[in-house]
C-alpha cells in the first residue's frame, strides 16, 4: 500500500529539498518504484507567518486544496513556524501530519525532561505549548540569543551555511544544554542545515527528521 | 515577473531532488521570497518508458494536465529518456522546456564537434537526432560498456553513489573521449550524480544543469 504525500513547502526552499531528500533516504527502495510518489507546492512566496498569519492561513488553505485536486491523499509541512496555520490546511479534509506533535513525542522519548527549543518566536510558542501539554518542561533561548537564531535562520534562507553560521547555531545549542536541557528540539527546518547530532552536547530531535520518518510510515505502511 | 515552474519527476527521484537543488542553486535570491515557485509531481511510478512507451506517455499527460491545473505556468521535466514522451506533455498546452534541445545548443557551444553520449538507449536516441540536426557528429557506447552504463544507473536508483561505481561511471566517460569525443553530455539525470567535470578529460555538458539554468531563465526573466 502507498499513499501519495502531499507537501506544503518553500518555506524556506532549501529546507524543503533537504526534506525531500530525507524522505527519500528513509524509504525502503530497490528502484524508483518503490519510492513515495510526492505533489509538492513549493511556495516560497506564502505571506509572511509572523506579520501576516491571517493572509499566510488562507495561502496555505489554497494549497492544501491544490494539492487534493493534483491528488494527494496526505499532507504534510516542512515548516514548524506554519504550523499555527494549521486550521487553514485541515480544511481541505486530508489527513495533516502534524510536525509540532510528532516531534513532542520523540522528544518525549528521549527520556528528557527539560526539553531546549531552536525555533523562531512563532514555532517557539507552538512547541512551548506542546511540551507542557505532554507534561515536559521548555527551556527556550534569552536574550541576545533569540536575536542570534534568527540571524542564522536568515542566512540560511540567504545561503550561508558556511562554518561561522554552523559555529553560531552549535553555540545555541549548548547554550540550551547549558540552561539545564536535557534534550533540544531542532524545531525549525534550517536547524538541520548547520548542526547535526555530533554538534550538541545532549540528543538532538531534528523535526524534520521526525517529519519525513512520520510520512513514510503513513505513505508506506 | 516570476512564472510558476511546473516539475514532472520522479524518473528518479534522487535526479529530481538533485534538480530542484540545482535551480535553487542557480536563482539569485537573499530569501526565501526570491525563490522561484515550483509545482512538481513526483511521481516515481510511471510506467517504464523503454518498455510501456504508450503508458508513459498517457501517465506523464496527466501529470502535466494536473501540474496547469496546480497552477504551472511552464513545464520541465528533468528525465532525459522521458522525452520521448514529449507530445502527451505538450498536449496540456503549457511551454515545455526540452531538456535535449537546451543540452544540444549547450554543447554545440562549447565548440566541440563530436559529441559523447551518456544516456540509456531511449535517451541516446534523442541526443543523436538532435546532435546530427545540429551538425555535430554523436558518439556512443560500445559493446560492453552500454549494458555497463545502465548498470551505473539502475546503481544510483537503488541508492549506490559509491566509489566504485563513481569510478565505473568516470570510465564511460573517458571511454567515449577516447573515442573521439570533444565533449560529452550527461544525458541521464543520474549521472550527474555520479562524476563531475572534474572526471572527465573532456568539457562535461550536464543536462540537469542545463535544465535548470534553462528554468530560471524561464521563470524569473
Amino acid at each position: 500500500m502507498s499513499r501519495i504525500l502531499g507537501v506544503l513547502g518553500g518555506m524556506g526552499p532549501a529546507a524543503t529539498v533537504a526534506f525531500l531528500a530525507r524522505v527519500q533516504a528513509l524509504t525502503p527502495a530497490q528502484g524508483d518504484a518503490d519510492h513515495i510518489r510526492v505533489v509538492m507546492d513549493m511556495n516560497p512566496q506564502v505571506p509572511d507567518r509572523n506579520t501576516r498569519p491571517g493572509d499566510a492561513e488562507a495561502e496555505l488553505g489554497r494549497m492544501a486544496e491544490r494539492l487534493k485536486a493534483a491528488g494527494a491523499e496526505v499532507l504534510a509541512m516542512p515548516c514548524n513556524t506554519a504550523h499555527a496555520q494549521k486550521p487553514g490546511i485541515v480544511a481541505a479534509g486530508l489527513p495533516f501530519i502534524d510536525m509540532i506533535a510528532e516531534t513532542t513525542a520523540a522528544v518525549k522519548a528521549t527520556g528528557a525532561t527539560a526539553v531546549g527549543i531552536l525555533a523562531t518566536p512563532g514555532g517557539e510558542a507552538l512547541y512551548v505549548a506542546a511540551l507542557i501539554e505532554a507534561g515536559l518542561t521548555p527551556v527556550v533561548l534569552a536574550g541576545e540569543d533569540r536575536a542570534g537564531f534568527m540571524a542564522c535562520v536568515y542566512g540560511v534562507k540567504r545561503g550561508d551555511v558556511g562554518v561561522e553560521n554552523r559555529a553560531a547555531m552549535a553555540r545555541l545549542a549548548a547554550a540550551l544544554a547549558a540552561s539545564g536541557a536535557g534534550a533540544v528540539i531542532a524545531g525549525c527546518t534550517e536547524v538541520p542545515l548547520l548542526i547535526a547530532q555530533v554538534d550538541v552536547p545532549v540528543p538532538l530531535v531534528d523535526s524534520a527528521e521526525v517529519l519525513a520518518a512520520a510520512c513514510v510510515r503513513a505513505c508506506k505502511e
